[in-house]
């Protein structure tokens, strides 16, 4: 079936009249530069210097007649509602025309846009949703705030089909509402997974239905510093509308300091020589009760996450605690792994999921069907091959670690990375299903993430969607990404600047 | 003569009663970390483990007796109000039970924290106002919200007289409100003057009364990316009442591209072999009607600016295009110049000022009073001698351009500087008059501006104000530093993480 999605645009002919009458006021440029700008790049376009005038109170987006979809489709209906808001947002503030305005018809892989109506194609509501998106960089304003666009033809889908970001609020808390503003922006930039890291050693702020005091011990703050049921639900279903899928993850073995504060002999007391020292190491893999309380608190994530994905870390596993206690020296003896504690951490970790890449370097058995997550950025080309070449699909993370800033044009190295470019067969290239761009927060929370995040995270969206040989070259895409950087400040999204210049609406309502 | 300012703080004595009442509800510790963290460390600071209760209804600041300054003395007037605010943050909002609460009596460089009152003596207002702000960090709230102070005695003044902080709003224009805020924070960390990079190459944001063009033509837009006179206005009044210095700079004779737009002759006109090649160099310091225009300008600047100090650049000239030029040529040769552009500069630059250090390293006659900045990183130390040796007060900024960022603690760097670390003499030493943070704006504008800024300014300010023996050690500083941190956020300063952690009041409202 088809979606198919109607664009009305008024088209009311010659535009001298306005202009002539400013020119009287003020002397400025009556040419308008084309904006030629969709960023992440599309497959196919091609756009004419043809341009047809938009009238914000003749736009309607409708739903075609042979579309699969109609009105009712939540997803859509709702990105109908908000597009027209990005695109005019002065003709929304405070008013409730909007509602009226469009109508919902039609739904149905293109955008095609020509006098007085744009179409756009799509098999999916996912896909309708990054057309409208492309639709709106299309549209543009002169100097005296008119609206254009140009006649263009547009063919798109993604390159990759996993293209996801990755947030920690383990490390620093991140209120609610700057969670919801980076998937606005990821959905700006087709980013279509948010790998939330919730939880890690320095705070449990997931609020568990079945463990509440995994976050009234182990948060920062049991009520300001946690992500209730609710929270939660609210960040899916806001990136459900946007397109985007949210997997959790909850990283173990390692990585769970903060799980033992409130649920007690999960973790592996460690021994200074024959006594406890009163610090603990990993969950401790060797009693039953830490795989009943796996068990239950995944029952519960799952049940909550509804993503078929649910990331269980497995990184960084340090085996000296594990090594010092008598009890675990014991259970490897009785299992045969001898002194060999990645066994042990295999023995932990055998399940269906996204793992990082430790599992696989590490550990014999890993299920067919398990996605690895490449991190250690020196050896990632290597990684990619030896992966695949074990049948497994891989996401690439490790060139993406954008948490890791430094002075100057920083994007142009996320931009230079070409994840199939490795040793390997044509059928090894095709299991690299996508990749991460990873903001860790060690020195990251809602006072820099967004300009941290904004542009820099762009850089690997193009990678992750568009057709690398027509985005090869940094230089080519800077004024694309300026201009885009541009339009995420009209949008409200606090980015950085990429280099000297300025923006028509800077950030913060200059 | 001395101020004298009074603090009456009501004791409410023991305070058992709601802490009882509490413990019904949650079990939370009742004992109270003691804060004994100024940020910049005081010169000498004594405190006891007595604490005394403040009841935000019975606080008030006043004049004291002998004091020099009584009511009507506008800075402490407002700086009385503003310090009620930031410290009793609950009991302003939307209240106007301030003006009444506190009466302004009296005024005298020692604050004595005692049971029921605190006496701050100083020589000068600015100085009461370096004792309010270590007062206001004194105070803390307990887990129930009462205030507390512990009994304290501190002796301050700054190690050196000059701590100031570079903006730049040429690369990227910056809001006002954002500058206004840049000097709330610099007055809690004790910076005393703003050095504002007013204009450069990328855009001239000043608008000149004598010169509108400058800024019509030159700033990226004249209406929404200038400065207008009333903002300048309001930038030195607010920095006044703070005790920070505003010092303008107006770079030449290079950096001045964007002045080109507006002021036709100015610029060097840069020549292709025979036959001018379209662009320009540096101002053209050959004719007269540069130099006409220069004093006009000038003359503007310091009846705008009343600081003693204009600050005129002269840093990167670029040769090559005078040399282009014939009619430079001519009058190099009618000087007797020779082939030595250094000299042409020189002749150019003589003027009493602040400059940037290439009008030392390059020229053969400076006055002796013109106070010379360190901005080249790798060789200051060895700038110091020479210049201090040839007589110069110098202003250090190489070690401290923290636009400069790197990932992870780089406030240690800025905090490892020892400004005296040469090789000179006692006297040598003298002539260091302080040092200056530098936010150059290639990659900065209003979207990380605050977040780049702080808290990592803050390891200069403590560098510049305390002495030097007791703050050498930046993991004794570190949990200080976090302290302030979080009493920045507090304030409504958007200042950046130093590592994984929380914060009581997080950014925005959590």
């Amino acid at each position: 079936f088809y979606l198919n999605v109607i664009v009305r645009m008024a088209h009311t002919g010659t535009h001298s009249q306005p202009v002539r009458a400013c020119l009287l006021l003020v002397v400025v440029s009556v040419w308008v530069q084309q904006v030629d700008g969709v960023w992440p790049l599309p497959q196919q376009l091609d756009q004419s210097a043809d341009r047809n005038s938009l009238s914000p109170q003749r736009f309607s987006f409708t739903y075609g007649r042979d579309s699969a979809a109609q009105t009712g489709c939540s997803v859509l209906d709702a990105a109908f509602k908000r597009y027209f808001s990005i695109i005019f947002p002065d003709f929304t503030k405070g008013s409730a025309m909007l509602t009226t305005l469009y109508s919902c018809f039609v739904v149905a892989d293109n955008l095609s846009v020509s006098e007085g109506q744009a179409v756009l194609r799509s098999v999916t509501v996912w896909g309708a949703l990054r057309g409208l998106e492309s639709f709106s960089q299309l549209v543009y304003q002169d100097d005296y705030g008119s609206y254009f666009i140009n006649k263009t033809e547009i063919v798109d889908f993604p390159r990759f089909a996993f293209r996801g970001l990755l947030l920690d609020t383990s490390r620093h808390y991140l209120p609610l509402h700057a969670i919801l503003k980076t998937l606005d922006a990821m959905a700006y930039s087709k980013f279509n997974v948010f790998h939330w890291h919730i939880v890690d050693d320095p705070s449990f702020p997931y609020q568990s239905r079945t463990f509440p005091d995994l976050s009234n011990k182990g948060a920062f703050h049991p009520f300001t510093h946690v992500y209730t049921q609710s929270d939660v639900m609210r960040v899916i279903e806001h990136a459900r509308m946007r397109g985007i899928r949210v997997i959790p993850e909850f990283d173990s073995p390692g990585h769970t300091q903060s799980w033992g504060k409130g649920q007690p002999n999960l973790l592996t007391p460690c021994y200074k020589g024959d006594v406890p020292s009163g610090s603990f190491g990993p969950v401790d893999p060797t009693v039953d009760t830490t795989y009943k309380f796996m068990e239950s608190l995944l029952k519960e994530v799952k049940f909550v996450f509804p993503d078929s994905y649910v990331h269980l870390g497995g990184d960084e596993v340090s085996f000296a605690c594990w090594q010092s206690n008598p009890n675990v020296r014991t259970f490897m003896e009785k299992m045969g792994f001898g002194k060999d504690f990645t066994k042990l951490e295999s023995f932990y970790m055998e399940r269906t999921s996204i793992v990082w890449q430790d599992v696989f370097d590490y550990h014999e058995r890993i299920p067919q069907d398990t996605v690895l997550e490449i991190w250690k950025g020196e050896t990632y080309q290597a990684e990619l091959s030896r992966m695949t070449k074990a049948g497994h699909r891989v996401l690439l993370s490790a060139p993406w670690y954008i948490n890791h800033i430094s002075y100057g044009q920083d994007w142009r190295n996320s931009y230079a990375v070409q994840p199939q470019n490795f040793s390997g067969t044509e059928e090894q290239k095709k299991l690299v299903i996508g990749g991460e761009v990873a903001m860790w927060g060690e020195y990251v929370d809602a006072t820099n993430l967004n300009p941290r995040l904004w542009p820099r995270a762009c850089a690997a969206a193009e990678r992750l969607w568009s057709d690398e040989e027509k985005t090869l070259n940094a230089d080519l895409a800077f004024p694309r990404l300026e201009k885009f950087r541009c339009e995420l400040l009209r949008r409200g999204i606090q980015a950085e600047p990429l280099f000297v210049g300025h923006c028509k609406h800077e950030y913060d309502g200059l």
